[in-house]
Parts: structure tokens; C-alpha cells; sequence
């Protein structure tokens, strides 16, 4: 498409050069541009130097270029600088962003140093873009048609400004054709078997101008609806939707959210809204699900704690697994599955509970259970069920996936309860 | 410098340009290549466009130009052929890579379709480089000085590749100038307050023409000691390596070792090789250092299982935290984590137990205990040693920081024990 807008990103930084920090930033960025319309086409990557950045500036042939990197009160000649002279230029003294760094220090109970205050020396000729989580502010400038972004490399910091500012500015500026997108998260399935079940589905999307895409990541499969809104977005929007609703209604088992949403914060908030607590009884996950759970704030609420019980006489004496059941079925069974489940919920006193036991891997596997075999169990006020899963992989993959299959079976045994408490 | 040896990477994909997949690639390899003397100078990531490609490759300035991507069975026509154009060959067919690609099927029980022994068909003109762990050959081209190295964009096939043929054969081609260093692997103190540490010891490097940098990430400063090897590489090595050892013998408390090691490692090493068992009572860190610890393989050889204790409750009744002790002193104490490790050493009966208590946060701070505050307490032998760690930060900062100074704390204990278990 010849008037398709389109976007370069220059991350500056030595540091992401030797792989000391990795870039995260230009993929994020790429991603959020897709969304609205805008192509991303390139990204360099190049260190703190001023012939570089100089380079990458002037050959640069995309509609917008975004440059992050290279603000801080250390460095910020090198990127600011850079700027000025690439715009015929200079640094003045903005004083209202100087008075911004000075609250930022008050808030955090510092004096600002001059080096801080410096950071209000901004080019005369861009608009300066605030930042409301750090003292480096964004620049944005516009020639020959092309507009170019700084932004700070901190991530926390140039996602507020490119979420708060810079991608409404470009909005604005481009109207790059207008896109209507929604993004289901599933779990449970792998790309190619989620494909099997929503093939006649999937089928019918064509029809209807509308494009799927599937994004995999261990143990989640992300399914993104787009279509352009053209003349008339209230109607696109619709289409989009009501193909969105099929989905939910087709695959109710797999979907757990939308959006950015995350398993463990879905599985919280479900807690949460019937006041209800939940335990852990982990084996081959090794503690994951309770990170997992308690790495979203809050969760004190609902979790009251779990037992990693790697070793058998810990799921004996802690969990009440009697010694005869792990000698006939092994620890890597049903009965002790589900007996874990029950033991944790019983001891810690909970409304739910989650167990996983399993070979992680590398060793361990036998023919019967090979590495990768995984039982699952979530007791509750009407008992134990428990399922078999399969996770062939590494050590890491077989504890990930395990972990959210283990966490869905408890969305889905929430969400079948019907009275929700008020 | 100008006979300085420059490296490019190239990465292709669609899925790095919209952040679905992050590209950890370009980093590993340009710290690769640091390490023998090539300088990573610039990275482009660009879409699977064949005109992209072309322009990129047109366009490298650089020694040494790195192509990861694009050499999947259903993508290799890109990449392949842009090279093939580019390079003004043709692909032939390699019956010595079509009989490995065979085996490989071979070996998981699989029959090679015709598309995927087409991936032996591979330019005419160029260096064929093996994969050990895939289909998708590398290729080594030459022109005007300059070496261009294609590889599958899949980490574990790339790194292979890397380390066992590429990076050689660049230092045989190029001699970049070799370089002697060390990485040590220090927690316990921010960078700042390290530098204070070893300043003296930082001092003396400029006479020995020893570069330092310091590399910190979430909980650990990496110090990489780095020096030409000149025309006398042993005399360099035994300069690097006794300047390490003064290092060793002055900050022994915070090295954890060298190189990719990682703490959870040294962790289990030290506890095998004592013939010991390892406990946990996790509060504020909600089993992330169960899951750091039992996600080294065979940790189930030391690690018996964990009390994750969120809730007080759980506290009193699997801990035997008696409720007044908490009462009086608040569950981020010492007399609380103190008793926390006993308590769990003494319930799964191990030879040592590590115990967490603090405030992840955003909430539950006070003046007196504010987000960041965490007690850690070892268990062994010889009773229970605590301290309290100040780790200001978001929750998964203070939860990652927190960890890693608790494992150091066990490392500190272990080592301290002067027998070893034959």
C-alpha cells in the first residue's frame, strides 16, 4: 500500500548492543503501532555515539522515527545534542519542565542537583513531550513531512509517554487508517489443535473482511481480531465483536481473558469477587504457581499459602498422603493428585485449592510417565477433579505450561459456580 | 581504532518488528563477539520482505554482517534466495546436508517431507556451516572483504552454530586482536556502593592495563576484567587472573562465582557436595526462591519442599510462629523469620532452611517498615542468623533482589562450614 504510514525505531544504547540489557523497548513500541495503523519497518539498534545517532537520523526514510535512549543526566549530551545539531538548533532552559524536576526530587525527598536541573536544557524548536515518571522529557520534532520522537530508554518511562502522548499525537498527525482489533488470550491448546477446533470458524472470517492472526507463547495462544474501521468504525467495531462473541461462545473452556490480561490476575479477581480464598500443593512446578499468584499485588486477599512438597515424606506429613497410596501409584498419579489438593485446602483452611505433580525433567521420565506428564487437581467445596496433562519440552516449558493449565482449571471451576457471593 | 574489527547483526522476522517475539539474539551475539575483539556496532531488525533484505545487505558496512531468520522450511525462499541474488549464485542441491536432514528426521522417528530436504538446497558459492540441532543450514559468503554469515533466527540452533564453528572461524579469518578476560559475579551491593568497596583494587587496573566494567542487573553487579593479549597472552592471563584473585580475597561475601554461573546454582552445588538438605518458609518472596532453586535439574537431590506462609495463619499453625510473637513484633521481624526458619527446618527435617519476611508492596508500607523492607534468616546446625535487607523498587524488584540476597546468605553459611562430607 503506497500510503500506508510507516515506522522506524533507533534504540541507543552500548548496552543493548553486548546484550547487557536486552531491547525490549522496539518491539513493544512496533507492537502498539501496528495497532493503530501505523507499520513498523525497521529498527536499529546502535551505541551512545554521536556520528552513529547522526547516521541513523540522516538516513532515516520512514514516516515516523522513534529514537529512545540516551537521556540520562549522564549521557544526555550525547542524544540531546545530537538533536540540536541535526535540527540547525539549541539547548534553552525550558523553565516549567525545570519546575517539574524539582517536584519530582521534592516527592522522592531529594535535593535536585544541577545535573538533574539540566535536564530542563531542552532544543529550542521541539515540542517537549512531559514525562511523568522521571526527569529526561521527550522531544518531538517534524521535517520534510517526517516526524521524530525521543523518548527515554527506561521502559517504565517511555510506555507512559508513548501510552499518554505519543500515540495520540501521531494519531493526529497521520491518520493512518484506522484499525478495529481485538486480542483473546486461550490457554490449554497448542496453535495447530486451536486451529482443528476453530476452523469453520476461522472460515468464516474472510466474509466478513476481517484478519486472524495467532500469537503463540509458552502455554498461551493469542488470537487477534483486526479489521480497518474505514467510512463507518461503528459498524466495523460490530462485525469484529460479534465474531468475538462467537469465539467466546465456541471456546468458553480455552478463553480466559482479553487484552494484556494474565491468568494468575483472572484466577485473583474471581477470588476476590466471591470472597474466597485459595492454597498450593506443588510438586514439579517447584513454587511457579505461587510466584505466579503473588507476583500480582493484592493477592494477600485471597492466597493464604501453599507447600512445596518436593520430597515424598513432606506430601506425607504435611499434606496426609498415606505412604501406601505413593508406593502403589507412584507420586505422579491421580489419587495423589488429588489427596495433595485435599490435604492443602484441608490444612490451610481455604474455599479452593490448586496440586501439580509431575516430571519436570530432564530425568525422571519413564515410558509410562515420560518427562512432561503432568496431573493437576483443584479441590473445592464439592471435592476433588483432577487431569492428566502432557507438556513435552524443557524443564522451563514443562513448569510454565503445567502451571497455566493448572491455573485455568481452577478459572474454569470458578467460574461454573454460579452464586457469586455479593 | 582504525584497524578495529566492526560487526552488524541483521535479524528478520515479522514477529520481532511487533514485540511477539523479542529478539535476544542480536544481544547474545554481539557479547559474543566482544569477547573476541569484534566490535557490535549496529543492529537492524527488519520484516520478511525481500526488497528489506536486499537493502539491508546492500547497505552493511561493517567486517563481519550477521543474518539470523528466515531459513524455515516454509520461509527459506526469502532469505535464500535474497543471498542467492544478492550474491549472483544458485542454489544446488548438498547431498552430504540432505543425508543429515535425513538422520535428523530419522532420529525422531519422523519421515522428511520434500520440503524439508529442500533445505538442502543451499547457494552455490558458499561456505556451508552444519546445524546441529536443526534443518536449516548457515552459510558463509565473502565479498570485498567483508564476511556475511546467514543463520536460523531459532536461539538454540543460532548459539550452537555460533560457538561451535562461526566464532572461530571469524578470529581465523580476521585475527581481531585477542582479548584476556574474566566475569565475577558479585550480590549483595548496588553498583555505587561497590565501587566505593573496591576502589583501591579498581585504582590499581590502569597500571596493569586492565579494563573494569561493571555490568549490574536486578540483584547482582557483574565486574568483567578485560585486557589485549598482545604478544604474550600467558603473561596477560596470569595478570587478569591475579587481579581476580585479589578481588576474590577482598570481597568474598559478595562473589558468587564466574562467568554464567547463577546463584542457585553454586546454592545446590555446595549442598550436594555436603551430602545436606535445603528448606524454605517464604512470605513476602510467595515461592520464588523455591522456584529459582528447583529449576536447576536435580535439585530434588537437596531440596526436600517449602512453606509458602502468606497468610498469618499459616505462620502459626505450619510454622509454630506463636501468635503473640507476631502479635508484638509484626510479621516482618526478626523474632518472626528467625522462627520461621527453625520452624520449617525442624517440620522437614533438613540440614538448613532459609526463611523470608518483608514488604513487597505497592501497599503495606509504614514509616517504620516501608515497601522494601525484608528480614532473611539462614537455619543449620548451629541455630538460626537473620538480617534485614532494605530493597527499594517495584514488588518484582524487591522480590528478585530479596531472593537473591537470601541464597547469598545460605552461600555464606555453607561456605563458612569448613568440613566437607567426603
Amino acid at each position: 500500500m503506497s500510503n500506508e504510514i510507516t515506522a522506524e525505531v533507533i534504540s541507543i544504547g552500548d548496552e543493548l548492543l553486548i546484550g547487557q540489557t536486552i531491547n525490549t523497548n522496539a518491539g513493544w513500541m512496533g507492537g502498539k503501532l501496528g495497532l493503530i495503523g501505523i507499520r513498523p519497518k525497521l529498527v536499529r539498534t546502535i551505541g551512545d555515539d554521536r556520528q552513529e545517532i547522526r547516521e541513523a537520523l540522516s538516513t532515516a526514510t520512514c514516516d515516523v522515527v522513534l529514537i529512545t535512549g540516551g537521556l540520562g543526566p549522564t549521557k544526555d549530551d550525547i542524544t540531546k545534542h545530537t538533536l540540536c545539531t541535526f535540527f540547525s538548533t539549541k539547548l534553552v532552559r525550558h523553565p516549567e519542565i525545570e519546575a517539574r524536576i524539582a517536584a519530582f526530587f521534592e516527592s522522592i525527598g531529594r535535593e535536585p542537583l544541577e545535573v538533574n536541573r539540566a535536564q530542563a536544557d531542552l532544543p529550542e524548536t521541539c515540542t517537549v513531550i512531559p514525562n511523568d515518571r522521571g526527569t529526561a522529557s521527550g522531544m518531538w520534532f517534524e521535517r520534510d513531512g517526517r516526524v521524530y520522537v525521543s523518548m527515554p530508554g527506561v521502559p517504565y518511562e517511555m510506555k507512559a509517554m508513548m501510552e499518554k502522548e505519543v500515540l495520540s499525537r501521531l494519531q493526529e498527525r497521520f491518520h493512518p487508517p484506522a484499525i478495529v482489533h481485538r486480542t483473546i488470550l486461550t490457554t490449554g491448546l497448542g496453535e495447530s489443535h486451536l486451529a482443528q477446533r476453530i476452523e469453520t470458524w476461522e472460515d468464516s472470517l474472510a466474509t466478513e473482511d476481517i484478519k486472524l492472526a495467532y500469537l503463540p507463547s509458552p502455554g498461551t495462544v493469542k488470537l487477534r481480531l483486526s479489521a480497518y474501521a474505514g467510512d463507518d468504525p461503528d459498524e466495523v467495531r460490530g462485525r469484529v465483536d460479534r465474531k468475538a462473541e462467537e469465539l467466546h461462545a465456541l471456546i468458553p473452556d480455552l478463553i480466559f481473558g482479553e487484552g494484556d490480561e494474565k491468568l494468575e490476575r483472572v484466577v485473583g479477581r474471581l477470588l476476590k469477587e466471591r470472597d474466597q480464598t485459595l492454597s498450593l500443593a506443588e510438586s514439579c512446578t517447584g513454587g511457579y504457581v505461587s510466584h505466579l499468584i503473588t507476583s500480582i499485588p493484592g493477592s494477600s486477599a485471597y492466597f493464604t499459602g501453599g507447600v512445596v512438597s518436593y520430597a515424598n515424606a513432606v506430601k506425607m506429613e504435611e499434606l496426609g498422603i498415606p505412604a501406601g497410596m505413593l508406593e502403589l501409584n507412584g507420586a505422579v498419579s491421580q489419587p495423589v493428585v488429588e489427596k495433595m489438593a485435599l490435604g492443602v485446602r484441608e490444612a490451610l483452611k481455604t474455599d479452593w485449592s490448586i496440586a501439580l505433580s509431575g516430571v519436570a525433567g530432564p530425568d525422571g521420565g519413564t515410558d509410562e510417565k515420560p518427562v512432561g506428564t503432568v496431573w493437576m487437581a483443584v479441590a473445592g467445596p464439592d471435592g476433588a477433579r483432577s487431569v492428566k496433562g502432557f507438556f513435552p519440552g524443557t524443564r522451563d516449558l514443562v513448569i510454565q505450561r503445567s502451571a497455566l493449565a493448572a491455573l485455568n482449571l481452577l478459572r474454569k471451576e470458578l467460574e461454573a459456580v454460579a452464586e457469586v457471593k455479593a
